[in-house]
């Protein structure tokens, strides 16, 4: 069987959580350990400009992001680690794509349409005029044609993504095949997504999805103190110690089988019939996850001191990464009838 | 007083003909001899991709131009000469301006704008349902952007367009203010568009404003003998010889114009008035013009034969404007968070 290539971007507008480590950063990681992958990651930073136009914000993103992964043990010699703006190919690209995507591609687009919904809907509410695309800018707008360009510049075959994605991907192959008929070629392999039901949501201290947006997130590497802190936040149920306690919907509880073997969800389970108290509950939590993060926490803290290490990391991953765009955008110039005179 | 930056952007669509000459190629190259200006020229090949998906016809087209302007004399030594796609910040700064850039900004654009009306018209006049973004690209879309970015990379301060293209000046003035206030800083002076009216507008074969849309052009280096046979098709009236004639409205007195000094000028409206033929107006029209192209033609035909010189030549402009373009993308990065982390 032929190698897959597994592409995987993330977008640097925050700080990694547990939910974004259980969901996505672990099973990453795990992929990328598999042989008969070729993995590519990368910090998705010209897509957190389309979030965010705090500089800071965009920064620290990238350095926490990077130090993460490397802290959980990304091996960069099997997988290809890089930043999206150290590859100028991408926006090269980027453009060619977008001579070959029909408007009507992107007026379809849910991320887009979600946005024009809102503005109607406030239109409807207030009784005025409201712009359908107030607020809308061209980077929300376009930003499926550079997704397109992440995927299609380096012909990766697997997509990981969640299913609000899946159109992405399908706009991505409509590119692809597009340029292929249009300048004749096989210039591009078209990217498949992979929808992995399977992926664990966590919930986060306010019992919905732990995330940014909601502002009920656990960082990834807090120190052991604020994670306590953070654990006994977590809002429960008034039920007493010695009250038997249902696991179900428990947000501790789904938590703890994040990271717990099969035996330890079973010794849990059976402390929840027995009446365990939250307090108790939280610290155990606590101890599991902590066992699990210490050693990599305290490799991201080094990393984050030794951001020098970690630039060195993501210039070598570009360079990777270039070797192989660097060839390709220039099969893709001449193609299009951007050869050399000479 | 300070010196401007003149920046014009030629599309790679088509072969010059005698109307670019006179409308556009002979005045650029005037205005780069004034030393108190400093002139950028590029071949903008990535636009032409919006209005051509052929290769053949874009790489043909580029070279032509490229061979024409140095044929013409334009002095690459004192003005910077290049190709857009050559310049990969180009499109990296396309997608910092995508960002900022509001998409009901490039709603407002008159040629996207025209693009709908056409299609709604076609949807009125056939009674059936027509997609108004129908035929539409994300290119012809958001092609604003990429001008904004041509013209912002490099500082320019004057941008030599039609009537038509104000607009879009304005849209990149717009952007450049966007990212200077959202960014805090500097970053780009904002550009200003100059309109001559005074631009010659050609007649062509037919009459009609010499364009390759209307497939009426006098391709500007034709052989001597295809330009007197392409001269001898222009439409006239059915005047005898002898019979006094009107230079006003009259194709070939207007093109006579556009290549004649004023004496010349005055001698030919005595001619008209004296009743000239039409014949002899086409071969001495044909000598007068001829007279000026053969030595340009002549270097055009040696530039074509060694376009290992001209690649030279561009690649030399590239070159220069890189040096100038990079430590500016390098600030920009810097400014929207995409600093190294060392």
């Amino acid at each position: 069987m032929e190698k897959r290539r597994i592409l995987t971007g993330i977008t640097t507008t925050g700080i990694p959580h547990l939910g974004n480590y259980v969901g996505a950063i672990r099973p990453a990681i795990e992929a990328s350990r598999d042989p008969s992958n070729e993995s590519f990651y990368f910090l998705a930073d010209l897509h957190a400009l389309i979030k965010s136009h705090d500089p800071k914000r965009v920064d620290e993103s990238r350095r926490a992001i990077a130090a993460t992964w490397l802290a959980l043990g990304l091996d960069t010699d099997t997988s290809v680690f890089y930043r999206q703006s150290d590859i100028p190919e991408i926006t090269e690209l980027t453009w060619l794509l977008t001579c070959v995507c029909s408007k009507g591609l992107m007026n379809r687009a849910h991320a887009y349409k979600a946005a024009v919904q809102e503005n109607e809907a406030e239109g409807a509410e207030s009784g005025k005029t409201v712009d359908p695309d107030k607020g809308i800018t061209m980077g929300l707008f376009s930003y499926p044609v550079l997704m397109a360009a992440d995927i299609l510049m380096f012909n990766a075959t697997d997509i990981p993504v969640g299913r609000d994605q899946i159109q992405h991907i399908e706009m991505a192959r409509d590119m692809g095949q597009r340029f292929n008929h249009i300048y004749k070629g096989q210039f591009f392999t078209l990217p498949e997504a992979r929808v992995d039901d399977e992926v664990a949501v966590l919930s986060g201290l306010d019992g919905r999805k732990m995330s940014k947006s909601y502002n009920n997130t656990i960082p990834l590497f807090e120190t052991e103190k604020k994670l306590l802190k953070l654990i006994r936040k977590i809002k429960t149920n008034s039920l007493e110690p010695g009250e038997p306690k249902d696991t179900e919907g428990c947000t501790l509880f789904q938590i703890w089988q994040a990271f717990a073997t099969a035996d330890q969800v079973e010794y849990m389970r059976k402390r929840y019939e027995d009446g365990i108290g939250w307090g108790d509950m939280k610290n155990e939590l606590f101890e599991l996850i902590n066992e699990q993060l210490k050693e990599p926490r305290a490799r991201y803290e080094e990393l984050m001191n030794d951001m020098g290490y970690v630039e060195e990391v993501l210039q070598k991953g570009a360079l990777r990464a270039r070797e192989e765009a660097a060839p390709t955008i220039d099969r893709l110039r001449k193609a299009v009838g951007f050869g050399s005179f000479a």
